[in-house]
């Protein structure tokens, strides 16, 4: 059967990681996983519990398009509590998960052949989909400098019509600060661009308070995810937040596209809400694994990385000890018995140079795999 | 901020109906709802058990991009179980909701600009999706004499780089038999076009068996849904079949797209599989309510309907009666306390001359309804 050409997308490399991982667990050797992206806890036990009530209670039958109004309420009080941001319930538009967002906000914003930035590293997915919907990715280097962020200049420079910036950012943790936030909106502003800020590491900082591209602008979609500081990958769903002039507009889309958000996944959403004494144990959890992480990569050589302000990945340059990241990843799953990411998927170009190592797990297996890894490292340096 | 020209769909009228009737309802009148597409009922109980037992037993986090393995072999057993075809597993490909199949299969298969046909009258969002991803949806006119379906000499005579069928059909209810199917893959096959068919109503057909196009040709993407027969609409998960080379490539774009479908409507489909006793009692409703709706309408001048073979809708010719079916559905909320649908979501042109009664609530409401629409039209008459 016939096939188009924006339907040819690149898969991901990590997949195959992943892939060669299982089969190493499934010939009976243990592997410690620090390439997954997705917190190895669960959704809130007691929000868990509420749901069962909820479905107990009667069919969860289609949502409005938008998806429930309690929770988009919730969701604006969020922003006050968190931020002390006002925000009406309506500019919140729940989504299936940051993925439906991405569509949504492509679908309503570009057309076909427009150009939309990406600092490199990135999350590989606005590239692959940008491309499905037949967009122009356009992939913007950038410096340690600058966090590994892209510039207000790269608007111009770059003839964009449009702009993602993520904070903090996979796979470097990086994060922007209100001036440069605002910086990046004014030059899209500028230049008739869209800005999107994605915010789904959100929750998950360290040093400094994550700030909301909502804090310095309106002219912005924010777009969130219940998967990562919420702990509710599996159950695939986010929001986001619109111009108040855009609302009608991502409204019909949705409908269209999507129907509405899983409605159990929502109402779980919502209850998981009040959970956040239970949510910030996770975040301490990552918090001692990070300083792990910090602590003992430079000893064995592995010191050279990215700002790791926030999520969870320390994005790691490799280039004294490989230029094929993939080989060296393999080579680290098979000998030390660690799944890492290699840089390709993040950066075609530079990726080749850098790996990024994810500390969303336990902290026992964090340090068992560092301990693997500078026994892998030292074995290694002898051996060269 | 700025707009995209492929963002500009239509609004559902239908949901302007149902606001209507939300707000009757709030302001203390009972309304019966003939103008939703999906059953009273929720998900088998049992089935709901048992993902109750899923939950408990660990986090739910993402699964693979194509779906749980075991759901996707249950599936194949499924077209084995009821049409006798042999189907690898491996084909089976889980998404969000037949929505999320329908971003995916247009993505996969049609480039900027192409054509791709419906047959008027057919399910609004083929069209608005179409529209999103800057593809040209065509609308075909359709024959009675021909059940209100596209035949294959559309394909040639359109120019059409695919063809979109449903069997049942929405807003219809009329199905396709194997020669029709034949004859439309054929005519796909011969001018190039990708053949899709919509089978998301099967499983809710009353006189022949629901044919599925596997039967015919592995040259088709088939898109399913857990949403009708098994009843699990907010759970938004649905299934497509495509062919053997397409496989990892829609795998690549389910991954970027989607990352994957929700883990625990997954597992919830999975479950109701086994329930097809419970399954099959909602479909004894439909059927009964079906013979109320075939009996009752031709009495009270609503007799000049399309074929109603399968789904849970009656699709009623009413230009004796008016030529704007908005201000007729208008007048049957307002009179009545009825909530029906008018065509022009479904056919823009000629929908203006016909209404959509959907049969999915209980018996006891569907009697209710007729009883109310009898005495309306009765009275309507007599003031005419």
């Amino acid at each position: 059967m016939r096939n188009s050409r924006r339907g040819d997308v690149d898969p991901f490399i990590v997949m195959d990681v992943m892939e060669a991982a299982r089969a190493a667990e499934a010939s009976g050797r243990h592997i410690i996983h620090m390439e997954v992206g997705q917190p190895g806890t669960g959704a809130p036990q007691a929000a868990l519990d509420r749901l069962a009530k909820d479905m107990a209670a009667g069919p969860l039958g289609y949502t409005v398009g938008l998806g429930l109004p309690e929770l988009r309420a919730r969701i604006a009080q969020h922003y006050r509590d968190w931020y002390g941001v006002e925000l009406p319930a309506e500019r919140v538009v729940i989504t299936a998960g940051a993925s439906g967002a991405f569509l949504l906000a492509f679908s309503a914003l570009f057309d076909t052949g427009e150009r939309v930035g990406l600092g490199a590293p990135c999350y590989p997915s606005y590239r692959q989909i940008l491309k499905a919907l037949d967009l122009v990715p356009v992939d913007m280097p950038t410096t340690l400098a600058a966090r590994m962020q892209p510039v207000a200049e790269d608007v111009a420079r770059h003839g964009l019509d449009g702009l993602i910036v993520a904070s903090p950012a996979n796979p470097t943790g990086t994060m922007l600060g209100h001036d440069e936030l605002r910086a990046l909106a004014q030059a899209c502003t500028d230049a008739g661009a869209a800005f999107i800020s994605d915010e789904i590491y959100h929750g998950l900082g360290y040093s400094d308070r994550t700030a909301t591209a909502l804090e310095v602008t309106d002219e912005v979609y924010v777009i969130n995810s219940f998967s990562k500081y919420f702990s509710m990958t599996g159950w695939r769903v986010g929001w986001m937040v619109v111009p108040e002039d855009h609302v009608r507009r991502i409204e019909r889309l949705a409908q269209n596209m999507f129907i509405c958000p899983p409605h159990a996944s929502q109402r779980l959403a919502l209850h998981a809400m009040d959970c956040g004494a239970d949510l910030d144990r996770n975040v301490d959890v990552y918090r001692a694994n990070r300083a792990l992480m910090i602590e003992a990569l430079p000893g064995m050589g592995l010191g050279k990385f990215a700002p790791p302000d926030g999520a969870f990945y320390v994005y790691v340059d490799v280039s004294e000890h490989t230029d094929d990241s993939v080989a060296f990843c393999a080579e680290v799953l098979a000998q030390a018995g660690v799944a890492i990411t290699p840089g390709l998927d993040f950066d075609p170009v530079e990726g080749r140079k850098w790996v990024r190592l994810s500390y969303a797990r336990s902290t026992e297996d964090i340090r068992e795999g560092l301990a693997r890894l500078a026994a892998f490292m030292a074995n290694r340096e002898a051996g060269a």
